[in-house]
């Protein structure tokens, strides 16, 4: 099946799962090939932290754009989005993963309102931002898009979360990781998912939750189950099938629906 | 039956469901009687909407008092802490009603990352910060209770929420009432609630979540099916009623147990 080449953003691209999406997408094994281009965003391309991504961006100069966005600055998702858009030309961007994330390891008692805020700036107001700042290259994508329906490959906001923000599983959740900031966080990603869902249900803009298990990243730590390839293996698998059906869902890497 | 005289703390205590909550708990009839103190909290108690409170503790000088806090500033809420401490003597503080809330309306396109902020902190920081300042005094009443279990005239804390914060409501309510900022906070209290109730557990503090019905307040707007009136006789009702049960649940005002 030849498919039209899709344009794709990755929020935190420059080390663990984000990382690992951008090594996976410009493999010509990918399920979610054809790409026309991957903007892999990160809060400092220039940086240390970004060695491996600008490594990854020099063997595929004509995939990987390396952008520079801090998620917790709304000026800086603005200034991405111009660039971008400078580069898209009119047929809008495809995808978008609202991957970047903070996790800071505290209880109730011990959370700050400082840890509080600035885990739901990353973590809740980042992704907002980049839907609204992107919001014209998806409605452009959308709108370009013969096929009716929606589809990562169309028009899609994918919203990395995670099983740690439901409340049914705090009681053994919180048992292996106490992060409530970061709980808290998840949660409200998720509410935010499915206020943009019923917001963009008309415009055929996809938006969903993704879960990519408990993996072995910084954030993950070393006790997780599974490595960064075998949940992006299973991610992008999830992606590229994703439909109506995902839209306003959480689904886990292995293409489980996950009730709320 | 003759209880022992409980102490209550009610935050946004001027208006709307807050006000009501303090008329009816002076009323000798109401279930949660008696009384030892009634901390009503507002952000400015000297200010013209705070009148009707002001009136109704000057009827009740022994029983009400009235205690500034602005619930979206850390520092005043610490003072107000210090206040009721000063206040309560050993006996610690039974129940806490974390009521005080702003709603903005506005779509996911129109949400700024100002009304978010603003949203996140009066209505989870402010809950949270509650909870932590005041926690002294409830682990007091807990441990001064011979009661086993939990309850309301033990030591709790209701967090005053909304079914307008659960994702599964979202495409019926957000057609009612557009408040993206709001349901994102509402959504993120209940975890907050969920994560307390998992970590005050042993101490036998109980964490709760109540929706008080749609009613006709400011914030309710005059579209609202039931008044303040109806709504706080079903709520304190509830909140007298409640036990080991409600822990970590969410309870409407006429006592129905809702999913998440
Ligand atoms: N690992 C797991 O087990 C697991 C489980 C469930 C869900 N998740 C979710 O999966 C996503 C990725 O997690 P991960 O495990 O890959 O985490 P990670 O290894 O800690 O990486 C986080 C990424 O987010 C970026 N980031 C954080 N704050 C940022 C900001 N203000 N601006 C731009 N980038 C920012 C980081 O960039 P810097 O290098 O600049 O800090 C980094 O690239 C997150 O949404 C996480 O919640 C992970
Ligand atoms: N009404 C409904 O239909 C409905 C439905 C579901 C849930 N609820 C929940 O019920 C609770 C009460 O709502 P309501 O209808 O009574 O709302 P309301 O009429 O708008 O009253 C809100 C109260 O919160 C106080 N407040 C707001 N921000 C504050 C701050 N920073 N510091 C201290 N107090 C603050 C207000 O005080 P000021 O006068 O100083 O502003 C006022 O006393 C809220 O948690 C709300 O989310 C209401």
């Amino acid at each position: 099946m030849s498919s039209k080449p899709i344009s794709v953003l990755i929020t935190g691209a420059n080390r663990g799962l984000g990382l690992e999406m951008v090594k996976q997408m410009v493999d010509t094994q990918s399920p979610l090939t054809p790409l026309s281009v991957l903007f892999a965003c990160c809060r400092d391309p220039d940086g240390p932290r970004a060695e491996e991504l600008r490594a990854l961006a020099k063997k595929h100069p004509d995939i990987i754009k390396v952008i520079c966005m801090d998620t917790a600055d709304r000026s800086s998702i603005r200034q991405s989005a111009e660039q971008v858009g400078s580069l898209l030309g009119e047929k809008g961007l495809n995808l978008v993963i609202n991957n970047a994330a903070i996790l800071i390891n505290s209880t109730l008692v011990d959370s700050t309102p400082e840890d509080m805020a600035k885990t739901f700036n990353t973590n809740v107001i980042g992704p907002m931002s980049v839907i609204q700042e992107f919001l014209p290259y998806l409605r452009a994508a959308a709108k370009n898009s013969e096929v009716p329906g929606m589809s990562c490959r169309k028009a899609a906001v994918v919203n990395v979360s995670s099983i740690g923000g439901l409340i049914k599983n705090v009681p053994f959740l919180q048992e292996l990781f106490t992060a409530v900031p970061y709980r808290v966080s998840k949660a409200a990603l998720n509410m935010l998912n499915a206020c943009a869902a019923f917001e963009f249900q008309k415009e055929e803009i996809l938006f969903t939750v993704l879960h990519p298990g408990w993996v072995r990243t910084d954030m993950g730590t070393a006790d997780a189950p599974i490595d960064c390839e075998e949940s992006i293996q299973g991610v992008l698998q999830v992606i590229n099938s994703m439909s109506d059906k995902h839209h306003g869902v959480l689904t886990d890497y292995e293409g489980q629906t996950i009730n709320w």
